[in-house]
């Protein structure tokens, strides 16, 4: 057990870690040369121009006033100064809610750990039932928890208060919070210029019919089905393999680029390429003429797969983006079954056109229910058996392992450096990445089990991790062995036993769980806002790949809020902050620094830097809100186990009321709020529709519609970045993922 | 532990007093003054007349004709004869679905039975491990069961293979009853004629508006998001009081015609009453006078009740009957979310009228929550804590306890007779008594939780009785002890222990089984045939009460099919059935048996005597669905606790797969077919819509539209009776609770 003392070192250390990632990240976004790395959103909302294209040549690359520097914290009053509406409008409404996570944190425990430092701190050091119990090693940090209060004393009542207090404050908060957030996302919903999903469902599992096409039986069935309010429809191709062909074509279009201006510049030398991978190999060919050539030759395959896909009736997938005459018709089209068979003509609110995950779009009912099974199945080995194959994988690793297998590379083992990296490091690499690459598996999970949009994929994604890190982090740290022994474990003791083990071994985890909020939490998000990575990867592709100045614009990554990763790993801090703010409450402080750093960091951030992929206006906070009941659930539990083992008669009565009262919480909000999360209510779709009557008469809907859901290969060339979070702001016509510059141009068409 | 003899005995008794039951059944509905008893469904459909009207004195009370007596089981043949269309026109879907589930109880087992006697009789019966127990009793029930296998033998595969089958099969027979009776239902709706509720929706919770009526806000709501489909509504009045009113008068009118007819029977004498309770003390008055200006008084009350209640702002709840122009707009209107808050403007399908449960239309958000909480937690208390209560009242019932309470009683207790009724039969009945409440109870609470028609509060009550009856019933039988005790078991012991302790038990209570089914299955349905209540209620009536012959009429209590209560005691035996097939397969013909005897007695009912309150379109079909899946869980878990404990390898990861596939195959049931139950597809609206408008173009629907939702106070004097359920075959009009002879005369207005 760490001594407060080390507990100390450790917070040193920690805040000098993170204290040096914020000096780099002071100096390094200072610099010309950086601009695009920390500025990146600027960038691509075309405000912010490059500092480099003005000034002497030094002075490009490297910032030489002196006077900045001074100042190299000033970017946090920056970073909250934005208002409200602003950072919405700015940044969008899913980036704003999201760091409203931080917030709740922070209205959650600074309140709590008033109280707990003021009543409960008190009580647990005047117990003094450690230093009566001889034999026992112990910290200043186990005085101030509750192992220190000796049994059967009534002091425990103060505990017992103070859950409820927990409870009730907690439920208060995620109430109001709830409201705020409803609020908030029905003004930002009302407040939305035209967009194409507002008038849009997406239907699949087409039945086939033997007369008509897919098109045909669309357009009859709604036709019929909705006739007061149809207005057109569009059918999705199957172009996987177009998609490709556009890849390979504009990566060959870059190619020819640089070399044709790397010509131009030195139009002595002619360029030469080889014909092999990467052009590392193969014959030696004339550059531009190979790569004009190719090009040519992949225009003409492009448009032959462009016709059979458009011609094709087997390239037609049996799903399509109907779009109606009105927000009301729509609203109504995606809230109502269409067929007595609940398995066919299912309608939902289309994603916005840059949510559409387009390759899940055809998946029969059968089969979408095997696949989550199946998923289902996968995700629970996967959660408790992990470390078996993880284990057998480091078992390789080891020495022998290799020996055995790949008797070639003995004399290279033999040698002591390598040995000692196998035996030291290589198993804990192993591990770190399967950690890393959990996210991706978690993802590539969710895709298969059929979810038609992004956003959805990531909420999904999230539930998944949220768990994992539950079981695998939070119970996996508290009774220590693999989770499939746990599983053992649970399965062999009475249910009434679980919430004891863990509640006894609970609090002496407390140092190790303040130890993991400074690093993970602490350190992680100063080097959060370093954005290591995306530097490095961007000087490594300015200097070494940008040939033309749109690679340069594709080489920074402005990155996104990665929602399935960052909120499971918030959801721990929330639980760790429940959990402990009654047992011991000196880890509170920890998390309430964590918070409030989190914000101001990721507030930053999404300022400054990211990007989203899609808006998809918080629908993920009902996620939010269960996940942190969820903790404060399991708090209870725990608590409930912990006090059960103190010999204080009628806790058990008291406390499980608790949980009861929280749970009904739960499907009270849901029933208040989550449906403004789910439904869109015709009263403001016929207010909007009304308005917009009113004001354009003469509104041409169906041309506005015609290319919103066109899949993005048939839009044009460019398909890697998605359009800004912000056009949707100035432009009706959000196009599907194409570059923010064609979009532009297609504005001014626009309205 | 019974041994087969004692089988064999109970089976001898329970035959002979079902036996006994059918012989008398069989006298007893020959004779003419029983006809109205036992055939009381045709006299609601007026299709038979009395045959006391015609022939003899004699012939009128007593059938003299010997040979009918002979064929006394011609009833059987009979009941089955009906054609499956035929009987959903004569006594509904709800009851033709009923009955189903009989059938499907035959279905399920009858094979099971077959192969488990041609396959698990032998394993078990050469288990010989029984025998080879010293010191053992056993049965030769107890021979054929799984006990008689020792332990670790192979022989246990022949019961994991059958445990695949009969999930397997159960899931596909359970598979295709449903895909049958969703085809039913949908064929069922489409085939209805005109109904208000096709074109009605229930609003509940308006919001109070400081400017407008609730009639007016809902009218302009309507309008304002519904413009094109709104027709009409009906606002829903608070008329409780009036309802009492109309009530008292009613039965003065009835008291005022019998006196009536005595004095013009006997004019010498003039009736006399008195004014008190029951004309039973008080003053001694005129009868005809007394009655005649009671009735004016009660007029006079009544018309100013009905205007205050009329013209009075608040006794107009905030809910309303809307009605639309189309089925299709009543459709959408049910379906989709109004306002952006939503626990306001809440909709749902208008029940039917008759379906209506008046009193819980204006119950808010919040308060519905709060009841419904409330009901849960008095729900658990009651299931697992009701012995406590009834110990108390058995001991305040004792000897002892009767003398403190009340020293008077004390001569009257001491004799011996008083007091070996108090000591041997009062515990045993004031146990029963609470049994026979037991429904009234959970019906109440299922009033409490605010449900608002009819058939969901009998659904809802069925699935409190299940869980019931599964707890008390079922593993209060296996393990014995009171359910609070269990519950302590449940916490304290290992999950895994107690599919293994209940698993164990499981054999050894084969026997116990057989003779409940024998006693409560058999013998209880032979005396449902004979509807004894009923039969001795309207032979008191008719001698004692009956004064006109509209009491006649009203003195026959056809009764129906009490869903809440019969449905979750099916269910017990469905639970029996698949438990046992596996264990004990002696068990299986006996619950064939109680299936094909239930199945034509209670097709013998719904054809002749139940008459239906409402009807649901078997809306109750997905709970049953869910109910037998959860039977077959149940059932392998045990069957999986059973095993582990037999020393077999590998027996429970073969048998963790079931349970897995089984909540699968609920899951895919539920997306599959349980919206065909719950929603309304547009498609299927827009049909007969479309079909409507064609025939009949010129339809006045607002007109008929008009009285459909009225209350049934404010619709004319005669509350009692619902109208029988074939009225809507010929009748658009289905009036709410007026008599059907009211009905009658309107459905000639009518179409």
């Amino acid at each position: 057990m760490a001594s407060s003392e080390d507990i100390i070192l450790s917070a040193v250390l920690n805040l000098l870690s993170a204290f040096a990632f914020l000096v780099a990240f002071a100096i390094l976004r200072l610099q010309p040369i950086n601009d695009r790395v920390y500025f990146s959103k600027w960038y691509l909302k075309g405000i912010r121009a490059s500092p480099r294209s003005s000034g002497t040549f030094v002075k490009k690359f490297v910032n030489l006033d002196c006077r900045t520097y001074i100042r190299f914290l000033n970017w946090m009053p920056a970073a909250l100064r934005m208002p409200e509406p602003e950072l919405i409008d700015h940044a969008g409404l899913d980036s704003a809610v999201y760091i409203r996570i931080y917030l709740l944190g922070l209205k959650i425990f600074v309140p709590l750990a008033l109280l707990s430092f003021a009543v409960l701190v008190p009580v647990n050091w005047s117990g003094k039932s450690l230093e009566q119990t001889e034999g026992l090693t112990f910290s200043t940090i186990d005085k101030l928890s509750i192992s220190n209060v000796p049994d059967a004393s009534k002091k425990f009542w103060a505990h017992l208060v103070m859950a409820y207090v927990v409870t009730f404050w907690t439920c208060y908060i995620l109430y109001k919070e709830y409201h705020i957030i409803t609020t908030m996302r029905l003004q930002f919903l009302a407040s939305e210029n035209r967009r194409p999903d507002q008038f849009t469902v997406l239907v699949r599992n087409v039945p086939p019919d033997p007369d008509e096409s897919v098109c045909e039986h669309v357009e009859h069935f709604f036709c019929v089905n909705h006739p007061d309010h149809y207005l057109t429809h569009q059918v999705v191709y199957n172009a996987n393999n177009l998609a490709k062909l556009v890849e390979k074509k504009k990566s060959y279009k870059n190619w020819l680029t640089y070399y044709q201006t790397k010509y131009e510049r030195n139009p002595k030398i002619k360029p030469k390429t080889k014909t092999g991978v990467w052009g590392l190999w193969g014959k030696t060919v004339d550059a531009i003429d190979y790569y004009t050539t190719e090009i040519e030759k992949l225009s003409k395959e492009e448009t032959i797969e462009r016709e059979k896909v458009m011609s094709d009736p087997k390239a037609i997938v049996p799903a399509a983006f109907v779009s109606f005459k009105s927000r009301w018709g729509a609203a109504v089209c995606a809230q109502t079954q269409q067929s007595s068979n609940p398995t066919i003509w299912l309608t939902q609110w289309a994603p916005e056109p840059r949510d559409v995950y387009w390759n899940n779009l055809s998946i029969p009912f059968v089969e979408l229910n095997v696949r989550k099974l199946l998923m289902t199945v996968a995700f629970f080995f996967l959660t408790f058996f992990f470390m078996i194959p993880i284990a057998f994988v480091q078992s390789l690793a080891s020495i022998d392992g290799i020996e055995n297998k790949l008797p070639v590379l003995r004399p290279l083992i033999q040698m002591e450096v390598v040995k000692s990296f196998i035996q030291g490091v290589l198993p804990g690499i192993i591990l770190k990445i399967f950690l890393v690459l959990l996210p991706m598996i978690l993802m590539a999970m969710s895709k298969i089990e059929g979810y038609t949009s992004l956003s959805s994929l990531d909420r999904r994604s999230a539930t998944k991790y949220h768990f994992f890190i539950l079981v695998n982090v939070f119970l996996g740290s508290i009774i220590t062995g693999a989770a499939f022994e746990q599983l053992q474990r649970f399965v062999d003791e009475p249910p009434s036993e679980i919430p004891k083990t863990v509640g006894v071994a609970m609090p002496l985890k407390a140092t190790f769980f303040i130890t993991y909020i400074m690093v993970d939490g602490w350190a992680g998000i100063a080097a959060e806002i370093l954005r290591l990575v995306p530097f490095v990867m961007f000087h490594l592709k300015n200097t070494f790949l940008v040939k033309t100045d749109q690679d340069r614009e594709q080489a920074t990554d402005p990155g996104s809020l990665n929602f399935s990763v960052s909120e499971p790993r918030i959801q721990l801090y929330f639980l760790l902050g429940l959990v402990y703010s009654v047992v011991t409450p000196i880890l509170l402080p920890f998390i309430i620094v964590f918070f409030a750093f989190s914000y101001m960091v990721f507030r930053h951030q999404i300022i400054n830097v990211y990007d989203q992929k899609y808006e998809s206006g918080a629908s993920f906070w009902p996620d939010v809100h269960r996940r942190i009941l969820t903790g404060l659930v399991i708090s209870q539990l725990l608590l409930l186990g912990l006090l059960s083992t103190k010999n204080i008669s009628k806790s058990t009565p008291v406390m499980i009321a608790l949980p009861v009262l929280t749970i009904w919480f739960h499907i009270f909000c849901k029933g208040r709020y989550e449906s403004a999360f789910v439904k869109f209510p015709l009263q403001d779709a016929m207010v909007k529709d009304t308005l917009e009557r009113a004001t354009e008469p003469t509104l041409n809907l169906k041309a506005y519609l015609k290319d919103a859901y066109v899949h993005p290969v048939f839009k044009g060339v460019e398909l890697d970045r998605p359009s800004a979070v912000d056009d949707e702001e100035n432009n009706p016509l959000v196009p599907t993922k194409r570059s923010r510059r064609s979009s532009k141009s297609h504005s001014e068409e626009g309205v």
